[in-house]
């Protein structure tokens, strides 16, 4: 466990769904992986998603951002290591880094950032304490 | 209009995200395709789909069946014919029937059935007065 | 291993990607996870996809047969049972069953019908005796 | 036409099928309306994506980036926007702005870097003249 953050890697294996003509994955495929690998983060430091809307809240996404460095194609099975690197103030940032699982090569990296808004206003508010306090215990 | 049901034709062309590995559209990415069409056609006749939510209904899918006969490729425009053919009861059947724009070649047939339910209890419940009448025109 | 057909079973865990504003999975999302499961019955009985591909074959979609239960939500993990019940003649058809792991609740069933098909005509042609021979020992 | 740029909107409706639990377009959905904004873009100046491929090249993408400022939900009616600002070298660059048709809300803005490369090799290479040339009417 690193005082500056935390990490997970989610395993991913491409369907024959998620690729396309050019015979690899589509690129905006890669964002439900990313989703994955976020929530697997959250559910490892403890933070269940579900929860989260339980309580009236969403995780909303305020931006993406992807590079494709090399082609991930159907069957491979990519590692996607999602990270929070910085403590959350009103925005929450996740890195991703995609690699294949065969030989280590890095395919993407990403970036995704958030912030909790109430569901029902919609209004962005603070993390909540009971996460931003989870959170923190990364960042000492 | 016919008195043995109604029909309508929506177009759509394919993009490179509806595509596979095999360089053609991906089997399961017809039923977006069905539901443009279903939805246009309730349209066509007055039944606006979001309304049907704003009045505290879902119509949900209960089945849906697909056969392939011949493949569509990026960029294809298709026209995708949806069927009303019998007066529903408790379900509701549209027939869909995809042919390629270009030379009228009939690609891939299929059928959903459907039921109105409520939206909070999810419990199946007979077409809504307002929407079995307009659906009756089509089979007097 | 039973004489009258193998089964394999595939988890998956449901993405919000997958969802619609129904609060469920989207109906047409099922199609990919009877293709994960199916890959995956393939796999565990020693035929792997992308070979069947490498020996200049394409496993084609000729039919998908879908019935929808009970809706499956965010974040269920689904148990997807895909099943061969009959030696493929020219077609191979496989069965699908999804349960809902948490309470073993039958969800959604299905069917797919294949053929293989030469990568390069498109032709269809009688399973390759490699992976014929692989089948019929599950059905002695 | 302007000297400093050429720019198209395309209209898309948006699918049950592009939705998720949270009532919106599921945010990866919008790299599809980008794709179909920057091919109309294309074939309005005169550039089909598929003679692209006919003569033996990919347009791939190296970046994708995107904003959401507030979402788009069922049956909204989107102008997507794309723009090519710059004349490309190495890269083409296509900037991206959704909008709600019915009240001209800004949705979305986004960006995507591209290459052309060697369907075969994969290499990378500079606009293949025939499309430079074309693009290149709209920076004098």
């Amino acid at each position: 466990m690193s005082k500056h953050g935390v990490s997970f890697i989610t395993e991913v294996r491409v369907r024959y769904a998620e690729t396309d003509a050019m015979k690899v994955v589509y690129h905006g495929n890669y964002l439900p992986y990313f989703e994955d690998a976020r929530t697997n983060l959250f559910r490892n430091i403890g933070i269940i998603y579900t929860d989260i809307e339980k309580a009236g809240f969403y995780l909303v996404v305020l931006e993406a951002h992807v590079k494709y460095l090399r082609p991930a194609v159907y069957d491979d099975i990519l590692q996607v290591k999602a990270t929070f690197k910085e403590l959350p103030a009103l925005k929450l940032t996740v890195d991703y880094e995609i690699t294949r699982k065969s030989d280590g090569v890095l395919l993407v990296t990403g970036q995704t950032v958030h912030a909790f808004v109430h569901a029902e206003s919609g209004r962005p508010i603070r993390p909540p304490k009971e996460y931003f306090s989870i959170m923190q215990k990364y960042f000492q």
